[in-house]
């Protein structure tokens, strides 16, 4: 078979369909910078490639996609550390997810590899706060700069917790938002969602 | 506009459509380590999507796809060095092609950053072996791994140089598959090509 046939979904894509239909009912869609994204009742998490928006989606239909990928900024230190506190997606008590969409200016993407973990981690301390927040907030993160497509956002995270760890996860936020890693932040959207 | 409707072609999107047509030769098509790729005739390298392969390229038409993206290991003084010292494809002297389509392993990936830079570069030196191939020697790396669908390689890369560089060429290629960074390389395959 030729190589040009080889179409398969690769097995890291992870797509988000919102529309009429989804396990995840959407609370609110706030625009923290940038064009906020359309209203729409509920969100799909699908592994693999979502088809089109169907008749019944509505108008406000979306459908992001991005693929989780190989480590970026942790050090093998810092990787042992969060592979001992976190916990995975799916939990049943984690009855409420965020999916935040982030694309990041020109300028960041120009950095070497060395200036970006400078800003991220020795200036942010991003990975230090996260650490802060396991095993309540789960995470999952999907990259959607290098899609063959031109795609609105550069990262979807996906985000699991228990109501009463919301005010944490707003928290998680607040901080995060205020280092110097935010002022590369050109678009961010924080879609909230409740399952079932 | 939905965002669902944004389908356009990511713009460092690259095509290397094999087969009946194309603005290269292709002069050899040598399997360096595991599957080779099937012979064709000749080779189109397209700026964003190639279109399905027709009727005319023939049984052995095969088309690879990656993306330009931002710098994965060089350091600040590294980027500068090779900046300083690299030229563009598109020389008019520079007849002579080779495409590169390489796949490490599933461990390489399973390595945090620094693990991949100390291999990529403190151990095998690769940057500092490339520099020493310039102007001679340009070079253009395409990223596969995180596309939406799953390709048989990682990284293409695409080289131009004049024939009487080609020596040059085969000892650079030499000296990096000597290095512990190619342990890592599951998937070679060397393809020659002459313009015109």
């Amino acid at each position: 078979m030729p190589e040009s046939a080889l179409t398969a979904p690769n097995p890291r894509l992870f797509s988000f369909r919102a529309g009429a239909e989804g396990a995840w009912r959407i609370r609110a869609i706030t625009p923290v910078r940038g064009d906020t994204l359309p209203p729409a009742d509920r969100l799909d998490l699908i592994s693999g490639e979502a088809g089109p928006a169907g008749e019944g989606d509505g108008l406000g239909a979306w459908t992001l996609r991005g693929v989780t990928s190989n480590e970026r900024y942790v050090t093998n230190d810092e990787k042992r550390k969060l592979a001992a506190a976190q916990e995975g997606l799916g939990r049943e008590a984690a009855t409420c997810a965020a999916l935040i969409p982030i694309k990041k200016s020109a300028a960041w993407w120009g950095l070497t590899q060395e200036q970006r973990r400078a800003v991220f981690e020795e200036q942010s301390r991003h990975t230090h706060i996260g650490l802060h927040y396991l095993p309540a907030i789960a995470r999952r993160l999907h990259h959607c700069r290098d899609l063959a497509t031109a795609e609105p956002f550069d990262f979807l995270t996906w985000f699991e917790f228990r109501p009463e760890d919301e005010p944490a996860f707003d928290r998680l936020l607040a901080e995060l938002r205020k280092t110097p890693e935010w002022a590369h932040v050109e678009r961010e959207t924080d879609i909230r969602l409740i399952r079932g």
